[in-house]
Order: C-alpha cells, then sequence, then structure tokens
C-alpha cells in the first residue's frame, strides 16, 4: 500500500524545539491522545478510546498504542484532558496502570467523571483541577484553558506554551452562540492568543466537510415540547449518557407537561447524579422516581429518559424494540425519541431499533423526521471563525479520518494559512515545530491495542484474521488418531462441522474422502503427525472448495497413540 | 416477541377474491416478490434479492422463500417483473430451477438483463416481452403496463384486472418531471385508472420518511461538468451498473471535454452494452476505449466509469482505494466522483474507500459534498401526487421497513383514504381482497433463505449463530483419546485455539486442567465419549470465563480407541 509521507523513523528533536505525535485520533474518530515533548519532557492532551468495527469482531475497546511512550514514563509530567467523552478519557485507567501517579488536568466535571471510571477500575489518580481563565505549570509546558462549546458541559481548549512557542488544542469544539447554559467556545480568548501569536493550531475535523453552522442547542427544546405535547401515553427519550444539556432541556419539557421522569441505562443514572451534584443538571424536586414507581403510573405521566440511541443490542431501548424489556412493553401510541447523532456504522443497528419500535406500535422520533438532535462538533463556516480569530503560522487538523483532515487543511488554507504550514498527519507521524515551523520529519510505529475481556493486547491481527475466516466460513474439524510408529488409523476419523451448514449429512462424503488420504499416507510410509495433518487439510479444503465453494476453516488434528 | 398483526393460517380463500401475499420486501428493502391469487391461479410480480448483512455472515445472497408456493408451481401464470434491479430479478433464475417454463414479462431492457443473468446459470427462460400501454393476459390475470420512471431505464407498474378488482403495482416508481429519456412516469394512465376504480394500490415505500421531491436526475450533469471541467489528470467516476442514465451524463460530459472513456467492472461492461445495443445508451464513436489503451493515454484525456460505489472490498474502486489496483494507482490530484447513493450499511465500507483514495492524494466528490446523486424512488411529496392520481379504494404499502411502511401509509390517509382500509402487512402476512375491501386474514410462514456458495438453504439459523459466535470469540479444540474400555487417556490431550489470542501460552494451564478432569471422569468410572466431552468443555468454558471473561466456542473431541 502507497503510504504518503515519511515513513522512517525520526531524527533526534532540535533543542528548543517542540515535538508532536498522535498515538490514536488522526486519520480515525476516537481513541484521541497526542503527546507534545519538549527538553527530553512529555506532555499528553487526551487519552481515549476507540469502538470497533466489523473487522474487529468480538473487540471491546480499541486503545491508543502507548508502545512509543512505554519506556518513557517517568518523563510523562501530566496528563490533559479536554473533555469527559469516551474518545477522550476511556482509555486513562489503562495508562494509569502504566503510570499510577500520573497527574490528570482537567475541568471538575471531567474529572469527576474520569473518577467514577477510575473507581470502577479500583485505581486512585491523582487529579488536578483547573477551569477556564486559569492556568498551570507542569515542567515546562505553560497550561492556560479556554472555555469551549461541545455536546458535554465543561470541556476545555489548551494553550501550551514553551520555549518552542505556543500550541493551542482544540479539543473538540462548536461555536453555538446561544449556548443553554452561557458559556460560550471563548472567542475573544482565542483572539488574545491570535494577537500574541500562535505557532502551531492543533483543531477538531470532525465537521469540517459540513458546511455552514450548527443550529443552537437551545431550538430542540421547543421540537421536544410539541413532540411530548402530542403525546398521550409513554415517552421515552433516548440521548447520550453524557449529553447533560439534551437531557435539561428534556427534564424540563417533562416539567412543562407534568411527567415524572426515570433514567434508564446505568451511565446515565451515574452521569446525571454526577451533573446535579455539581449544579450542572437543575433536577426540581420530586421529579425523579425509579424504573418501579414510573411502571405504576399512568401512561401519560410519565417520561423515560434512556441510553441506547446508538442501536446497542443489550440497551434497554433495543429490548423494547425486541419485545424483551422486563418492564416497558411498547405499545401502539407511546412516542419514542432518539434525540442523538447516527454515529457512522451504527446505521443498521439504530434502524433496526426504529423498525422493531415501530411495529410494535410506537411513534418514533429521530433526527432524519425531526430536528432532535444537533452536532457537537463546529461545521465549516464555524471553523473559518476559529482560523480566523486565532491565525496561526502552522496548522496540524486532529479528529477526525483522512476526508475530514483534507476538508479542514482546505479551509485553513482559505484563510490564508500558506499550504505548507497545514500539515495533514496520521497517528505516529511525528511533527517538530522548531524556528516557528511545523514540519513532518518522520514516523514511529502506531498500531491498534484491542481489548477483549478482561485482556489487553493478546487479541491481535492474527487472532482477528482467524475470527474474520471463521464468522464468515465457520470450520470442519477432522481428528485422526493414527498409531506412532505404523501412522496406520487406529480408529475412523470424526468430522464435524460449526458454522458450516444446517445440514447434518453436509460433511458425510468427508470420512471416506480422509479414509482414502488416510490410506495413501501410511502406504507412503508417513508418520510425521503434521504431514498427516497438512495431507488431511489439503483434501478436505478442495473437496469443500468444489463441493460447495466455500471457504471454511480446515481444522485437521492427528494424534499419534 | 410481540408480533402485530394475525398468527395463524389463512381460511381458504372467498370465491372471486384475491389474495395477496409478499414473499418478501414488505417489512425490509430487496428481495421483492408478491404473489397474487384468483381463482386457484397465481401471477407473481417480481422476484428479488436481498443483500446480508452483519447477522449474516458468510451469506452471499437472500432469497424470497419459496416454500407458500412450492406445492402450486404448475398454478403460477406468470412472472411479471418490474424492471431491472437485483433487488427485483435477483432470485429469477432459483425460481426457474423449480418450474423451467415459467413465462416472464417484463419490458425489453428488463428481460435483457434478465437473459443475460439466465445465461450465467445455463438456463433459457420463456420471456414475454412487453411495454408501456400495452395489454397481457395471463390466465385470468390481465395485465396492463405504465411507463414509470426510475434509477433503470424502461421500468414499468402493472394493473392487475382480475374479477376481483382491479389491482395497481408501482414497482419502484418516482415523478423526475424532466426525464432525461422524455419518458414520464404515466401519470395520465394513473389517473384513467383511478377513474376506472383502483381497488386496491401497491405502493413502493422507500422514499416515504423524506418530505418533498426528488431534484431532475438532469441535474447532476452541470455538476459533473463543473468537477470534470477543474480536473487535470485522472477523473474515475464510479455508480451503479444499471444506471444507464447517470452513464449517459457521464459520457456527454466526457465528450465535452475531449476524454476517452472506460469502463471498469464486469456488471459495468455487460450492462452499457446491452443499454447501447438497445439504443438507451448513446455512444459516440471511438468514444469508448479498453483499460489497456486507457492506461497508456495522458491522464488528463481519459475518464474511467467503474463499479464499486457501495465500497464492495472486491470491487475495482477498492483495489484502487488500497493501492492495489493493477492498472490505475492514485496519484495526488487524480479526481474520483461517486455518483451514487449511500445504502444503509454501506457507510463504513464507502467511508473506508473514501479516506483511503483522499489520503492517497484524489479529490473525492461524493453526495455529502456535491449533487452528484438523486433518489430513484419518489419521497413523500411525489407519493402525494400517486395518491391522489389514483385515489384508491384500498392500499397495502410495500417495498420498505417499518418505519417506510408506517410513513407511507400515514400519507395514504392524509389524501382520504380510510385509516381502515390502508392495510400494513409483511412477509408472509396474507391479504385478501373481497367485496371491494382489502384485509389481512392470516399469516403463512416465510423466513430468510440463504444462498452460500453453491448452496441453496443449508445454511439456515443454527449455522449463522455458530458463526457469530466464532466470529467473536473463535474457539478453543480440546482432542482427546481415552481407552473405550476403561476411559483411561492414552495420549496426552491436545488443546488448540483459532480466533482466541495472539499469545502462544494463552492456552498452556488448560492441558493439565484437562488432564485433571479425566482423571476424574475416569476414577468415575465414565466410559461414554459425550459424557466425557461434556465435562471437558464445562471445565474449560468456566476456566476461560473466568481468566479471560471471553465466550469462544468450546469444542471437545473424545475419541475412544
Amino acid at each position: 500500500m502507497t503510504v504518503p509521507g515519511p515513513q522512517d523513523p525520526p531524527p533526534a528533536l532540535p533543542d528548543g524545539g517542540l515535538r508532536i505525535v498522535a498515538l490514536g485520533g488522526i486519520g480515525e474518530v476516537g481513541r484521541n491522545m497526542t503527546v507534545f515533548e519538549h527538553g527530553g519532557r512529555l506532555l499528553i492532551v487526551d487519552c481515549g478510546v476507540l469502538f470497533p468495527e466489523d473487522e474487529q469482531p468480538g473487540v471491546d475497546l480499541i486503545l491508543p498504542d502507548f508502545r512509543p511512550i512505554e519506556n518513557r514514563l517517568d518523563d510523562i509530567e501530566a496528563l490533559v484532558l479536554t473533555h469527559g467523552h469516551e474518545d477522550h478519557i476511556g482509555a486513562v485507567p489503562f495508562l494509569l496502570r502504566m503510570r499510577p501517579d500520573l497527574p490528570i488536568v482537567g475541568s471538575r466535571f471531567t474529572l469527576a467523571l474520569v473518577a467514577a471510571k477510575c473507581k470502577e477500575h479500583r485505581q486512585d489518580p491523582v487529579l488536578v483541577e483547573v477551569a477556564e481563565g486559569q492556568r498551570s505549570a507542569h515542567g515546562a509546558f505553560d497550561c492556560e484553558f479556554f472555555a469551549v462549546n461541545h455536546s458535554i458541559p465543561d470541556a476545555l481548549a489548551v494553550a501550551i506554551r514553551t520555549p518552542a512557542g505556543l500550541v493551542l488544542h482544540t479539543g473538540d469544539i462548536k461555536l453555538d452562540q446561544l449556548p443553554l447554559d452561557g458559556r460560550l467556545t471563548d472567542l475573544a480568548g482565542f483572539s488574545r492568543l491570535g494577537d500574541e501569536g500562535v505557532d502551531l493550531f492543533c483543531v477538531d475535523s470532525t465537521n469540517a466537510e459540513v458546511p455552514g453552522f450548527v443550529v443552537p442547542e437551545r431550538e430542540i427544546g421547543p421540537v421536544l415540547d410539541g413532540v411530548i405535547a402530542g403525546a398521550t401515553q409513554r415517552v421515552i427519550v433516548a440521548c447520550f449518557a453524557s449529553h447533560v444539556h439534551r437531557v435539561q432541556q428534556v427534564l424540563d419539557v417533562a416539567v412543562r407537561h407534568e411527567r415524572r421522569v426515570a433514567f434508564v441505562g446505568r451511565s446515565m443514572v451515574r452521569n446525571m447524579a454526577i451533573a446535579a451534584d455539581l449544579g450542572l443538571l437543575n433536577v426540581p424536586d420530586g421529579l425523579l422516581i425509579d424504573m418501579d414507581s414510573a411502571s405504576s403510573l399512568p401512561e401519560n405521566e410519565v417520561l423515560f429518559v434512556s441510553t441506547g440511541s446508538q442501536g446497542e443490542p443489550l440497551s434497554a431501548l433495543s429490548r423494547m424494540a425486541r419485545g424483551e424489556h422486563r418492564q416497558i412493553d411498547i405499545r401502539q401510541g407511546d412516542t419514542v425519541v432518539l434525540a442523538s447523532s447516527l454515529i457512522p456504522g451504527n446505521e443498521t443497528a439504530v434502524f433496526a431499533v426504529v423498525n422493531g419500535l415501530v411495529r410494535l406500535g410506537a411513534q418514533v422520533v429521530h433526527q432524519s423526521n425531526a430536528k432532535v438532535h444537533v452536532s457537537g462538533h463546529a461545521p465549516a463556516g464555524e471553523l473559518l471563525f476559529l482560523y480566523n480569530a486565532v491565525r496561526p503560522s502552522n496548522v496540524l487538523p486532529v479528529h477526525g479520518e483522512w476526508r475530514h483532515l483534507r476538508a479542514n487543511a482546505e479551509l485553513a488554507r482559505q484563510t490564508g494559512v500558506p499550504a505548507d504550514r497545514v500539515v495533514i498527519a496520521e497517528d505516529g507521524v511525528v511533527v517538530d515545530l522548531v524556528d516557528g515551523k511545523a514540519e513532518t520529519v518522520g514516523r514511529v510505529e502506531v498500531g491498534h491495542v484491542y481489548v477483549d475481556g478482561l485482556s489487553v493486547g493478546d487479541v491481535g491481527e492474527s487472532t482477528l484474521s482467524d475470527r474474520l475466516i471463521l464468522g464468515e466460513g465457520g470450520f470442519i474439524a477432522i481428528n485422526v488418531a493414527v498409531d506412532h510408529t505404523s501412522g496406520r488409523a487406529v480408529a475412523p476419523p470424526t468430522v464435524s462441522g460449526r458454522g458450516f451448514s444446517d445440514d447434518p449429512k453436509a460433511l458425510e462424503s468427508v470420512v471416506p474422502l480422509v479414509e482414502m488420504e488416510l490410506a495413501r499416507t501410511e502406504a507412503e510410509g508417513i508418520v510425521d503427525t503434521h504431514r498427516i495433518a497438512q495431507a488431511v487439510r489439503r483434501v478436505v479444503g478442495r473437496w469443500v472448495a468444489e463441493t460447495y465453494r466455500r471457504r471454511p476453516m480446515i481444522v485437521p488434528t492427528v494424534i499419534a497413540v
């Protein structure tokens, strides 16, 4: 495969320079983690997870690749977290396993979510709380924090000052000019930085392909109000468990229409309790009830706020759609609102949930038929405002697939950043900022690190490739016992298939085929079990390809007794 | 699972009534096949395939379930095909295997595609060509055909007259009022039928959730022109291999910008040859060249029209995106246009192709960043025109998932069709039209029929469920040989895993565990190989769940020697 950019290990970082390497998050959407190096010391921004796709079956999570820093753990001054989404904090416990005393720097809500996550991992991290307008020094890295508007409260951008220059990292960002909580993205602060001179601007690319501007979050409230005003039975609203402002609007509408509210889903219950504790979610007394009480209320006096908006098969909403939920059975006339994005790759699962709910008689409102969701990421129009405020010398698009990175790069160029100062990188590409100029100087190896069950890293490409073969075609196992001196079969071979056919006779002709082959290997004096296994694999593989035109895994086992 | 509607087998069809059962295509998008019954005789409309999703791994195609008609093959008067898309004709060869002399009725282009398909299956079908404005009688079924505009030429709607009443089936339909070929959907003809009185209207639901109208196909031409005018290197346009009008516009633009054209992909080459033969595609002399000639032309004098717009991994476009195509290596400055829809479920694959192309330096134009595709299905605004022209007594939404069917039903009601005359069915639901009233009267069993390689139907739910388990977690195979009288192990057990772990030591502790268990079964005097296998499965399953929290398939094999 042709790979753009440099392929070699990078040269030593020149004295006084700043080095930037993403261990995740550039060239993909998720597992954001960027390492900054100056004077032999490191600062990390974000440490998130990526959720697996079809080509990674059985994988629970994908982590950033820590290998480039695993021998330099003591060099890390701090981990700065821009906000509390899983793709920015999800891998924190895995990094803490390697360096338990690593200072973790973030806003109050972000750290509360990190603390809850670490508690589940029985970890007790060192947390350093910061807020917009504050500065904190971590070795030679002088950090300044700026309020940022996103689909979770308390998000921050971070400016990092070193002798090599000033870097501004947006984290995830948008520019809602009428935010629900009044907390604007600090464009004025960014402009001040621009006056000072931003040497490198790392910019969220997620929506760079989308033209225009995002509608304010607050415009969703009246839409929800209209939907819920018209509902005569139960209402279920599904959204992300960290989208406090979205949930706030749902609660406000519930109050207005005299419905009590029950939270459904472990993360929804947990996060909203944290948000309410921190004063980020306003919950009127007596509004919340538990599921059992909700089930006993009249149908037009209750509203459920649920997880499961991405069609996760084990979620409460999916179980409702299949008619398998213990407490909530969807009936003709119920209303379900998916107040959420449709993350690419989840379409089939989400529409399966929608179809299941519709089939049971529910009215389902989602972003394709009503304005019940707005994105949390700045589209092209808003990104232009950012570039014009910051006026950066160099730009590094982050958070995005290649199509997003290129689109973002093009926007930077349109605002006047010279083309050779817009650096498109991907995970592992090493970018050095030296004498005010950023350029790619090399590449370190960065792969996918898979979490499957309790273990990290033992599932790799070879296991996944076997899973894909098994998942497509199943396997045919042939067991043979031969005498260890003569190579003669001491019992008839057994043949069994799994994931191959529902027809019990499908493999009937394999036994005589294998017996014939064993007679041949015996006649040739072959006693080596590996060679016998190879012969068996060959005849069975050829037979199945000719007879069925399929490619199951052929698994011969030969025991010498 | 709660299933709406009747669950029982239907009663006998009353004399003079018409019975309608979908064997595919209602409650899903694909494998359209509707059976009409009157006076003991059958007429079938369409016979298509469905493409599998993630839950159907390894499956090549999904067929309609022929079981409800397999004992009545001689009762079938004819198979009427509305148009030549795979989801309407793809299963024809499989039906012909059961009834080779079945008359197949359709338009010229539709039958040409069917003939090409049947030739690949070495079949020689009985073809009955019809055209808009014509009638053809098939037993008691008197069919009249109407021109319909869709994303393939020569599509037809069919009106079926029987003594039970008049049925109008749209097939796939839209109402482009400025079609490229001047062949309008015959709304005037539909109005005439409406005057006569349409007893049952079967209506395409695909876009019923989408508000408004489809932009005319001809508006894509100028967009393509703009893109190709600005291209200085190679241009590759990917689209569906049956979308003759789309390809025509690409050819016209190529001529205008003095580029020669090469078709890439077997189905593209085949279908465009058929279309040109039938005068549906206008190809100026000397425009077409083959791939080898194309590779040797200057880059700004060539344009490729390719398949692969849905991210099919083996397609030419996917290979280009991975840098693995033999003749076309994408370079900085090349232009790729995906002039196609993004079929739900294909997003991940399509964006992988887009990202791969962008990464290699191509400019990629697709429907998210330019108007290079319009849908072939009528959205809500156009469906209202249809209902108001036809003024049906009863409506049966077809071609759609539940969300589409409900949305379409709602449109019918809004135009004045009484709610109890709008019948929402799904595959297998039996609808009877008796005395001018349509209602569901029962249900016949209709499942998914899978084609995997050469065989049909032997891969069923049990095989698929095994494939899903194997694909998620792989398997651990334990092979044991015991003495058939004592139950004592005659050789050390062998343990091997595939798709479980990359770590060669991952299963090290399984052998002693199994040995301990075999000692126990031997001590208890157990010699039955099934019981020994069960014991082995239990201890290994428990061990892997506790140690790894994973669920591989555990496959013990015990041979008695």
